[in-house]
């Protein structure tokens, strides 16, 4: 079979987040294992060691390719592995405990769209499942093929060596970009042009703008523009009846859109391999503060007055205390909600002031030297003037949130559970939410024998008519695996129930994949159920794409 | 058979646009007639009579309902007849011409969602086709049921009596409302709360929101939240196989979007009955400019900066000359961006003045007295704050944009053609679409004898990728009804092949109807066809909902 190639600057870990060796150093490791001992009173905090390659014992592929799809398909055990599971708490754990009994049969690299069409045809014949895989951060079972094998066989469809932005429109601010580009490498390619598309999800190093757009991923823009879908033009979807081109459009009204039956649509219904995408000039002009609040709820009054007025800020993330303490954001004395706004064209002040004036309405605090703005002269902005708006609280944060991940396995390999959830939901039934959200997590936990723990909440996105609430539970667990994971299913079940009961939505931008399904398929209408069904049969006649996310076969 | 009531202040034209007694007044009239006459050196102008329903020789119904449903059926001649077109050049024409051959059946007036069931039910049974029908302003064959007759009947389905805001929440800016509401009303029932939903498509006074959802409208905001589809919560939409109701959020990332595959579903899925809409506080601070460029392409060049800077304002319409000077907004000597820029917060200087500059930047000069802002104190803002922004152009421009329906059925009472179209694309290719377009209008115009003419451009919507343009066409044209129709229909064939040709889209916010059937198809991915068509054998497995429209049955 073909060379698959590594990954540039390293490695990919096969069983945690992002490269090989990229974890937490033995010095953060101690660190962190002092605070979960003398923060939950766990004793045993000693860390499970990763799991290594040669430990696994992968059952043996049961299909292999014809000779024309060899070039593209392999199955090593390495990359069998590392495409077995997402990177869930429990994907983590299962990792951590070696447990790989149900691997894809074969990892496939297509080249281009024709190797898609190809591979799908393939698996179509034979009825074998095809489950197509962006940088595989799913936190929902989305990419696990394991989990759909009907007997006959799973490919994981890797869309990595599509990864070029094919053409840029500077007049239009747009950039048709193929489907298996990762973050970085599609902001390297758009800064020659001045451009960038600043979708920044947590998983943005090692996430794809396929991966994005099948899972109406959350990015950059706390307000206004928050999900990949917004910034759609067109795409290409090739489904195993045939590829699916939409038009490349600013906007339209001529019926329901193709693409927001493919936004979402989780592989279930084809493999995105290239869209057309508003991007945007690089911003030149900052401005940003952090206001402190006395009560969570005074917060969110101030975020709901903010994002009521008009503003667009592009950063609106209300913190709650614990969560801003953990992060080493603030001392955990006070709620922190993050303003920032960015423009490529001009000075913010004006916003900025009329924001933080929403703040204080609410009764917010902000020092009067607490407003930061700058403004980069010239044509060519640089990363550099990120850095002004990066000390303080809001750097610390964002700092924190980009290592959490790797925080998250290090806390599940000492032993702990450590996962989270999101929602959103209108601003009238939020504060009633958010507490009964806040009792079911810890009275599960102690149900289930875990614990102590932490619940902590923060506001990823706010929409005039709604905040989008995101939960972390940190909580001592069983130390054996399977213990601990049914505790966690425990605590994930009386947390999903609660969103349920208060109608809030079952992920605002984690995505159903497998492990929603049981809430999704409450929160759906059933009509809708069978419309989409319908239209899966229409153009996945075998079902052999990703069975089990969204609907069932 | 039921009572139907009549519409408030007056009832409505059967055959044109508006109240019946509210088009031009004689004096009016006879101003146009002359303008006609010197501008187009058309000689006779004498009107044609407006029909009566007294003249009419309707076909007898050929169905007849229930005994449940006779409250809410009508076979009333003129309810018939109001019913039997929408509002396109094509639909007047052939009212002017006492042309009803192919009136609904019946008209039914459900009074609330059960209704809409039970009459579906029926005409599931009997095959009796069922078009929903709102405020009737289509101007693409959207409500016409004499064209979806299989010989079997059809009934018009008339929402007019779900015309309630039926719930407000205040905290989330948010209202739940009927389908059947007209847009004056809305806006009366949203006023005492302080809210306004403020979607002012052209047709506001004569269409209901449920037409608004159903077709995509596009409405008052020129930038960021252009069509109605981005104020939805939520929707209620009552199919042939039972009632879905979406679950009400602020944003989700839960698969497809529901909402999404019924909006611009245009009748064909299901009857909107209800829905949650998002709805602003009521703007107290305002702000506008206009500035003039010297040519048309300068002109669009300013509109794409303003609305590449990030500053989304309410209003930033460029008009062509010609269509600034024949709806006297200006002498015709130059090329008008209208910009403006409302909010309920904060005072808007600073984002108009940024405004102007990215005009000027392009050529266009604004007077230095040229930007008015006004900011009205207190918390009950008043419509008179709007009179403000209502002098000079920007004001001369909205009169004879609200006043252009009436105008343009006198026009064709004349014996002229006078119609419009409209389209989206993105910059890169705007140039050679609006060349190209003129020419082709021009030519299609001469080659069908049809002629002297005018052809004017103007933006209604513009986004960073690209702008809405919007077409108009006056022309001398064949006295006799058939012929100048066949005249048109050359002319839009002509049209709408240039926009399939340069990668536009058929229709930005007019709909698909039955009109644009032959360029939609060749614009939507025929597997989104089978998609769809799938979808709607699933919820109108009989194929009654507005057949011929969009998809074939």
């Amino acid at each position: 079979m073909g060379s698959t190639g590594a990954a540039t600057g390293g490695r990919r870990s096969f069983w945690g987040w992002g490269l090989e060796g990229a974890g937490l150093d033995p010095a953060e490791q101690d660190a962190l294992a002092a605070l979960v001992s003398s923060g939950l009173g766990v004793d045993d905090v000693e860390p499970v060691p990763p799991p290594t390659v040669d430990e696994l014992d992968l059952p043996g592929p049961r299909v292999r390719p014809p000779a024309s799809l060899r070039p593209i398909c392999t199955d090593e055990p390495y990359e069998r592995a590392a495409h077995t599971y997402g990177k869930s708490f429990r994907d983590v754990l299962r990792g951590l405990a070696r447990d790989f009994r149900r691997p894809p049969d074969l990892v496939a690299l297509p080249r281009d769209a024709a190797d898609v069409a190809a591979l799908l045809d393939w698996c179509g014949a034979e009825g074998i499942a095809a489950v197509p895989y962006g940088g595989g951060s799913s936190v929902v079972g989305g990419v696990e093929a394991g989990a759909c094998d009907s007997g006959r066989g799973a490919v994981s469809v890797d869309l990595r060596r599509l990864d070029r932005v094919v053409e840029v429109d500077t007049s239009s601010r747009a950039a048709r970009i193929e489907g298996g580009v990762y973050g970085p490498s599609l902001e390297d390619q758009l800064r020659p042009h001045g451009l960038t598309m600043r979708h920044f999800p947590q998983s943005f190093e090692f996430s794809t703008l396929g991966g994005w757009l099948a899972t109406r991923s959350g990015g950059h823009y706390a307000t206004l523009r928050t999900h990949i879908d917004d910034f759609v033009e067109s795409m290409t979807v090739v489904t195993p009846r045939g590829t699916v081109e939409t038009r490349r459009l600013p906007g339209s009204g001529a019926g329901p859109s193709p693409d927001r039956l493919f936004l979402g649509s989780e592989g279930i219904l084809g493999v995105i391999t290239e869209a057309w995408m508003r991007v945007q000039d690089r911003p030149r002009h900052r401005a940003s503060a952090v206001a402190r609040f006395a009560t969570f709820d005074a917060g969110a009054a101030g975020a709901r007055a903010v994002v009521q007025a008009g503003l667009h800020p592009s950063n609106c993330r209300l913190l709650d205390a614990t969560e801003a303490l953990i992060t080493g954001t603030s001392d955990g004395s006070a709620h922190l909600l993050l303003l920032a706004f960015e423009s490529a064209d001009h000075p913010l002040d004006p916003w900025i002031r009329r924001a933080v004036e929403c703040a204080r309405d609410h009764g917010g605090t902000v020092d009067d030297g607490g407003i930061r703005t700058s403004s980069e002269p010239g044509d060519a902005p640089t990363e550099a003037a990120d850095d002004t708006h990066r000390g303080g609280a809001a750097g610390a944060w964002r700092k924190a949130f980009l290592r959490a991940p790797y925080m998250r396995d290090a806390l599940i390999g000492m032993g702990l559970i450590s996962e989270t959830f999101e929602t959103a939901i209108t601003w009238d039934r939020f504060e009633g939410l958010h507490a009964a959200v806040t009792t079911a997590v810890t009275d599960a936990l102690k149900d289930a024998g875990a614990g102590p723990g932490i619940v902590t909440c923060r506001f990823t996105h706010v929409y005039p008519d709604g905040p989008a609430p995101y939960f972390t539970v940190i909580a001592a667990g069983a130390r054996e695996p399977a213990a601990r994971l049914a505790q966690w299913d425990a605590v994930k079940a009386a947390a999903s129930d609660t969103l349920m009961a208060h109608g809030a939505t079952i992920t605002h931008h984690h995505a159903v994949g497998r492990d929603h399904r049981r809430w999704y398929d409450r929160q759906r209408p059933d009509l809708f159920a069978d419309a989409l069904r319908a239209a899966k049969r229409e153009l996945d006649p075998a079902g052999i794409l990703n069975p089990g996310v969204l609907i069932d076969p």
